[in-house]
């Protein structure tokens, strides 16, 4: 037997996409449904990045899921960034007048997921077989299998927030989208540990044996990564191993004060850049890794997130307040402006850091001749800032 | 019968830089003997970049050179780039406060023989075999043919003004040096064109065809040049096809402002960076293309020569007022300092706008971004401009 079901807007994906945009549409009396393949305490045990920009904070509070960001969260004015031994700071206070906010992904999951609760609004967790169809007409639908049953969805949207794997992408016909991707020669290896951070704010550490960066969740809590070769596995480190080699990376006197201890989480990830365009088509509409992806020196996947899922959500407001969809008609254009914008940086910040056996001399240069002009040019360090702490929307 | 000289100071190489050092000294009474392969007409006849940096007016005034620079030099407040069809302006002015001036290096070298003429210090042109000896003690040699003779000239130092194929690099130990290169697969086919030039400023133009820049020495002559096949010869290019290739690369409506006509010189130049480490070995030292090359896009090979020379007569000045062999002794991390920066510019501005066949379409992507953010932003604005103006000594 099947069931079917009615919904304003079908969100395909529960992680902290579908569940912003579920959240800023329901404040605004819009109903959403939000289609997510894996239980919700799997969803919540994912860690994931934990600098929010401005503008990020900002459409939070306006979700009304800042409260505890605002009270948990860490303002950091600046980062540090070393090249070997030699270490400044980018002060985006000074530079901008604005800061980022440290606070894990997970816990924004968690307290939209809160939020939901209290909205009251349904979440389908635990489906399988999502198809979405007749996006291209007036009365889109999405198929699925919930606890054994068939389920019909019909709709007037579909917004996929379903991430890199999802179906929502592939909905797009082959020959109307172009991917664009690039695949570093090299990953990340993270490590979440029960250590006070070594420094107070976050540390991007250039050196000749790879980039290694410093972060944290909070003050018994750090997060530290190094670059290691793409086919690294977590397994193939053991702490010993992952501690030295950090500290190999950093400058002398920060590797001399860090503070090692058992890890509570290592994994590896592969180091991507992807956007496909265009990110909508018909009645479906892509927001988040579903569009693209941006490796994480810099920090710009779940911003960039939130910047789809804010242009989006006033695009369905006006178009259900006024009936207007000319936002709706250029979500696709407005977002990808954006985006390109933090793949750039991104691209940039992870071409600038990063070491692979297979640069010449003259890369390394301009590595490192990059990172001292960095040093002392303040136009220059602006730009890092700006883009660090987020464009404007 | 060999000739014996004696000077303070050898210079190897007849150019702007050999020259512009042994005005610098000479007016502050230091001798110098420069030694040039070329005949002087021939040296005259080499056509090379034309934009000066304010710094360089700055060091050709204090050399007393720069009296026609200024009334027929053209000082431009800003630069044009384009990206296909959307063009845009870097303000130098507004940016900086600063300018720069065309001005043919030519003509620049015109006005440096003029000068040592009337300084009557001696040039010995068309010189061969030479050969540099005992840099490493207190009292260097150089060895050459002149005129059928063998001279053997002593002297205090000798400077390697000789360019990226002269001897004085090669006399530094290939053990005590290390050379930085990169090869870019593609080249400049440059024409010199008695026309009016087609923009009052300089236009950077990017285009999916490659690259494009319109140039010029003053209002009857410009100087167009495009990308091309690394193997490319001017042979191979009708002006005709020129002219078409060109315009099919600059934004259309200054495509059908372009003035064509017969080109009075085509040439090829392959792109390439390199530098030496270091630039100086016992009392040589090297100043300009003897030591490092840019790729010719933002302009910086004979402005980063001036940076040397700048820095080299200083040293040498001191050197012979008080003994004080300090700044000499710091000459090549000093000089190396703004090297470095000049050639991560030019490496920078070469990548952004030129176009590979092997590059991925995201690469493409990456480029488009940049301009596209370099049009926006003010801060990445003022790092082109303060570049591209010139970095302080």
């Amino acid at each position: 037997m099947t069931q079917h079901l009615r919904t304003q807007v079908a969100i395909i994906g529960g992680g902290p996409s579908g569940l912003l945009l579920g959240q800023l549409l329901g404040l605004q009396g819009i109903d959403t449904l939000i289609l997510e393949r894996q239980t919700r305490a799997h969803v919540l045990s994912r860690i994931r990045a934990g600098v929010l920009e401005t503008g990020t904070v900002d459409v939070l509070r306006r979700a009304g899921c800042a409260d505890r960001l605002e009270r948990e969260g860490f303002i950091h004015h600046g980062t540090m960034i070393s090249c070997d031994d030699d270490q400044f700071r980018i002060d985006f206070e000074a530079l901008t007048g604005q800061s980022v906010t440290v606070y894990g992904q997970t816990e924004v999951t968690r307290d939209l997921y809160d939020a939901r609760d209290t909205l009251g609004h349904p979440t389908l967790h635990e489906v399988g077989d999502v198809a979405i169809h007749d996006v291209e007409t007036d009365t889109p639908a999405v198929h699925l299998t919930h606890g054994g049953r068939k389920v019909q969805i019909t709709c007037d949207y579909v917004v996929g927030c379903d991430g890199y794997h999802g179906v929502s992408r592939q909905t797009i016909p082959g020959d109307k989208r172009q991917e664009f991707e690039k695949v570093y020669p090299f990953g990340w290896l993270g490590v979440l540990s029960e250590t006070p951070p070594v420094e107070d704010e976050l540390l991007y550490a250039s050196s000749a044996r790879g980039f290694a960066l410093c972060s944290m969740r909070n003050e018994n809590l750090s997060r530290y990564y190094i670059q290691c070769p793409a086919k690294t596995t977590a397994e193939a480190w053991s702490d010993a191993a992952f501690w030295e080699e950090l500290q190999r990376r950093l400058p002398q006197d920060v590797a001399a004060r860090l503070i090692t201890g058992t890890t509570v989480e290592k994994s590896v990830a592969q180091l991507r850049s992807f956007v496909v365009e265009p990110m909508q088509w018909g009645r479906l509409f892509l927001c988040g890794d579903a569009a693209h992806i941006v490796p994480p020196t810099g920090a710009k996947g779940l911003n960039t997130a939130v910047g789809d899922v804010h242009y989006l959500s006033d695009a369905l407001i006006q178009r259900y307040a006024d009936g207007c969809t000319k936002a709706l008609e250029g979500y696709s254009a407005t977002a990808l402006a954006r985006v390109w914008k933090a793949e750039r940086f991104s691209w940039w910040m992870t071409s600038l850091l990063h070491h692979v056996p297979a640069q010449s001399s003259f890369d390394t240069r301009m590595q490192t001749a990059e990172i001292a002009f960095l040093r002392a040019n303040r136009a220059a360090q602006t730009v890092l800032a700006q883009n660090y702490v987020g464009l404007p929307f």
